[in-house]
């Protein structure tokens, strides 16, 4: 069902990216499912580089974050098996890399949140955080943290 | 029995903030409730703007953080339904907007601990995290998510 | 048998280190353990201070990153009673105190996944993030915040 609102919305998940450095990429513990800090990557280059506020424009970021979002559901998938197998999100940690005085938080990190309420419906509720990042790893405009619960 | 201490203490729970964008405030799911991030609001302004060590003063940052841990509770209430099902803090993420070479993170995040620890008393006890953050979503001066565990 | 293998790295668990302000420095709520974020202690004095590109060298960074994996281990220890109990670590949430620029996020934490992975082995494989903060308590130049499981 996941999988069809997915085709439905044009989205072809990629492979799950993997780490940069000595860890997994997801994590599955108990109940719940842990994506580690997922970038925008377009197969092996990210969407775009810089910082919100000086190179990056707002809809720019929202696309960053919207990838990021995609990446994020195919490491829900590698955890998970089967996104059927999801019971609803639970957090998003967005991490926003930006120049000084910039205030678009909200704006950037709906890119992420529009697309998982779009495939996930009334599951795709989540809380979320907030946060204006002095220095990203790789330049990176956006990082995006996932919490998920699964089915019993 | 916390409604009574928070009146003792003479607080009023306002109604639980609602959020800056396309999530939801707080989130429950198995065991844990999970505010999002919870900026200090009193009514519709913040009780401060600014940077620590720049424009807010240690003491003023310490009001601002026992406000956002305040409004985490009205989170807790709005998810939980009855503030004694509440089992226990688990963990207080504190984030800090602060100019260079601020170090009063402590100080100022004791402002959210010891009304968290007024309130709830031994189950108020959590651990905690400290940042100094670059740029905070409407120039907040302080950011605070709060996870709790609820009663089986 | 962890015990044996910190023995076998001739690593020395110190005291968990106490938390500056008013936290517990480790919490255990249902399956979890949550540290407190952990900064490189050693007795009484950080391994280093400062920022990573500007007064830290990537290779000290990762000293630090590894001494707060460290300090980390004694708090699950403090939390489980015997790290034997740890069934699985979740989750390392890694934040590096570094000038404008720096992008070597990832070297530097590997410091702590390495050292965690020497000890727990398979057991040790976690989800990570990776932040560049930009003003850190103590001006340390990592935290660290870990996440782990215990058996039933």
């Amino acid at each position: 069902m996941i999988e069809e609102k997915l085709k439905e919305l044009g989205i072809e998940l990629p492979e799950a990216p993997a780490p940069v450095g000595n860890y997994v990429s997801v994590k599955r513990s108990g109940s719940f499912i842990i994506t580690s800090g997922q970038l925008p990557w377009v197969g092996d280059k990210l969407i775009c580089e810089g910082r919100l506020g000086e190179d990056v424009s707002v809809e720019q970021g929202y696309q960053a974050a919207r990838q990021c979002a995609i990446n994020a559901i195919a490491q829900l998938k590698l955890a998970a098996g089967d996104l059927d197998d999801i019971k609803e999100l639970v957090r998003v940690e967005g991490f926003i890399h930006c120049g000084p005085g910039f205030r678009g938080h909200p704006d950037v990190l709906d890119g992420a949140s529009d697309l998982l309420h779009e495939v996930f419906g009334e599951a795709g509720k989540h809380a979320r955080m907030a946060l204006g990042i002095h220095e990203m790893p790789l330049s990176s405009p956006v990082q995006l943290a996932v919490w998920a619960a699964v089915k019993d």
